[in-house]
C-alpha cells in the first residue's frame, strides 16, 4: 500500500498525530546506558548500549503512536557499530507495528541519489518506510527518490522550512521565498505518488516554530503530509500547529508533530521517575495537548 | 596543521590539482568484484569485495594525487557492512599519505549537526580530513561543523553550486542568486579558519560545468578552496575550470578538480586493459590535460 495511505490509516488507528523522534544523544542517555558515552569502552559495546536504549524506547511507544523517527547522526557517531544499531532499531520498530521515518537528510545527484534511496528504502528488515531529504541540489536530485518510492511504496519528507532560528537566512529569501518555491515543487512532484487517501507520499518538513507560515504552506501543498519539528523543546505549542492539519482538524490528518528529547529524555526533568515512566507520561501529556488543540476525540 | 595549509602543501608536492572520487557504484565494478552486486551473496562478502576494489584504487592513486573523495552513498547501500568498508577505505587512504574528503553531504541543526561533525571529523583512524556539507538549513547549521574543524584541524566543502543540470532551479534563483548568497556566507565564515597559506579550511563545491560563473565565485570567495565536480564524465573541460584557480594559475592552487568514474571506471572504455592500468592511464591523461590548461610545470 502507498506510504501516504499506510500513514493515514496508522494515525487514524492510534488517534493522535504524534511522531516521536529517536535521537539517542550520547550525553543525554540515562545512567544505565552510560557505557555508550565512555570513549574508552569498545565501540561495539557503546553501540550495544545505545541500541538497548532505543529498543526500550520503541517498546514504550509501540501501539501508542503511529510513527517513529530515528535520527541517523546519533548512530553515525559510533561508525559502523552505530550503523548496525540503526538497522536493529529500525527493524525492531517495524516489528512492533510502527512506521519508521529515517531522519537522514540525504541528497546528491543522479545515480548517487539513487544509491541513497536504495540504501534506505529498498525492501529489507531494516528498510525505512520513509526518509527525510534535502532539496538544495534541485528537483532532479529529488526524482531518483520519487522513483524509489514508486517502486517500493515508500515515502519522503522534503525539507521545506526547518525549525532552527537561522532557517530564514536562505529559506526565507526572495518573493516567493525559497521555501515557498520548494513547497510548490513538492506539491507538483507529489502528484505522482497520491494515494487513495488523497494524500501524497511526498511529504514536507515544515517547522512548527513558523506558526505564521503554516496555513500558507498548507494552501500551497494541500495533499502533502507535513512533518512538524519544533514542538516542545524548541518552543512551539499545540495551538501553533493546528493550521498544518487538514480540515476538519479534529481528525488529526495530514500532519505529524514531532517531539524527540521531550519524550525520550523527559526523565531529566523528573529525575525521581524511571526514564521509561517519564517518557510514557510525557507522551500522554503530548497526546492530550495536541488532541485538545485539535478537538480530536479519543479512539 | 590547519586543513587548508595541509591541502595546499600536498597539492604543491604532487604538482597537480586532481581529486579522485572513490564512487564504488556496484553496477560498474570490474568483474573480479562482481560478488559486490550479487543480491544473494552475504552482505559482508559483498562489502568486502567493494572494499577490496577501493583499497586497490587507493594504491593506484597514492603519491600521484593529493586527495581522494570517497562517496558515502555507495557504501551506505550495503548498510553496516558498507559502513565498515568505508572506515577501512578512509583509514587506508590516510595511511597511504592521501588527504580524504568524505563526500557525505550531511547537515542538520544544532547538536545533530555537531554529532555529524563528530562522526566524520573527530580523531580516529577512519576520520576524514574534510567533508562536504549541505547549507540549506542556514548558517547556524554550518557553525557546529566550523567549531569541529577549529578543534580538529579539519575542513569543509559547502555545497554552493552543484554540477547537475537542475541545480539552477533553486540555486540560481534571486538576485544575487541563492548560490551567490551562500558563497558570501562561505567567505565570511571561512575567515575564522584561515591558514598560513592564506586559504581557509572552509571550502566550496562549485560545479565545473558552470564555467561562466567560476570567475565570479572566485571573486566572492578569494580565500576559499574550490572543489570542482563535473570534469570529464559530466562534460566540463580543463579550459572550463582555469578561472577557479588562484593567480598565477600555473601553481594550480586553490581548487581541486574532481573526476570519479572517469578514473575508477576508465576500464569500461578500454576493456582490453587491466582496470588498474586503465585508471592509471586515465589519471595520467587528466593530470596532463589540467596542467596543460593551467600552464603548470611538472615537479
Amino acid at each position: 500500500m502507498n506510504f501516504a495511505d499506510r500513514l493515514d490509516e496508522a494515525v487514524g488507528r492510534v488517534g493522535n498525530p504524534c511522531l516521536v523522534g529517536i535521537d539517542p544523544h550520547l550525553e543525554l542517555l540515562p545512567d544505565e546506558f552510560a557505557v555508550a558515552r565512555a570513549p574508552s569502552a569498545p565501540r561495539a559495546e557503546r553501540a550495544a548500549a545505545l541500541e538497548r536504549f532505543c529498543l526500550e524506547l520503541v517498546d514504550v511507544l509501540a501501539g501508542r503512536v503511529a510513527v517513529v523517527k530515528p535520527q541517523s547522526a546519533f548512530f553515525e557517531v559510533l561508525g559502523a557499530d552505530g550503523a548496525l544499531a540503526w538497522e536493529h532499531v529500525v527493524a525492531h520498530a517495524r516489528d512492533a507495528g510502527l512506521l519508521v521515518i529515517g531522519d537522514v537528510k540525504r541528497n546528491d545527484i543522479a545515480s548517487t541519489a539513487a544509491a541513497y534511496a536504495q540504501a534506505y528504502l529498498a525492501p529489507a528488515p531494516h528498510a525505512c518506510d520513509a526518509i527525510t531529504i534535502n532539496p538544495y541540489l534541485g528537483t532532479d536530485s529529488i526524482e531518483p527518490f520519487i522513483d524509489a518510492c514508486a517502486q517500493y511504496d515508500a515515502g519522503l519528507f522534503v525539507l521545506v522550512r526547518t525549525s532552527n532560528p537561522g532557517s530564514h537566512v536562505f529559506q526565507g529569501q526572495g518573493e516567493p521565498t525559497l521555501a515557498e518555491r520548494i513547497a510548490n515543487e513538492v506539491h507538483v512532484q507529489g502528484e505522482r505518488l497520491r494515494g487513495k487517501s488523497g494524500l501524497s507520499s511526498v511529504g514536507a518538513v515544515v517547522g512548527a516554530t513558523k506558526r505564521a507560515e503554516l496555513a500558507s504552506f498548507r494552501a500551497r501543498m494541500p495533499e502533502t503530509p507535513f512533518l512538524l519539528p519544533g514542538y516542545g523543546a524548541q518552543g512551539a505549542s499545540a495551538r501553533d500547529i493546528v493550521d498544518a492539519f487538514l480540515e476538519p482538524h479534529d481528525r488529526a490528518r495530514g500532519a505529524l508533530v514531532n517531539s524527540s528529547r521531550g519524550i525520550a529524555f523527559a526523565w531529566r526533568k523528573h529525575p525521581t521517575l524511571d526514564w521509561k515512566d517519564a517518557a510514557s507520561r510525557a507522551l500522554d501529556d503530548m497526546i492530550e495537548d495536541l488532541n485538545g488543540a485539535l478537538g480530536t476525540r479519543a479512539g
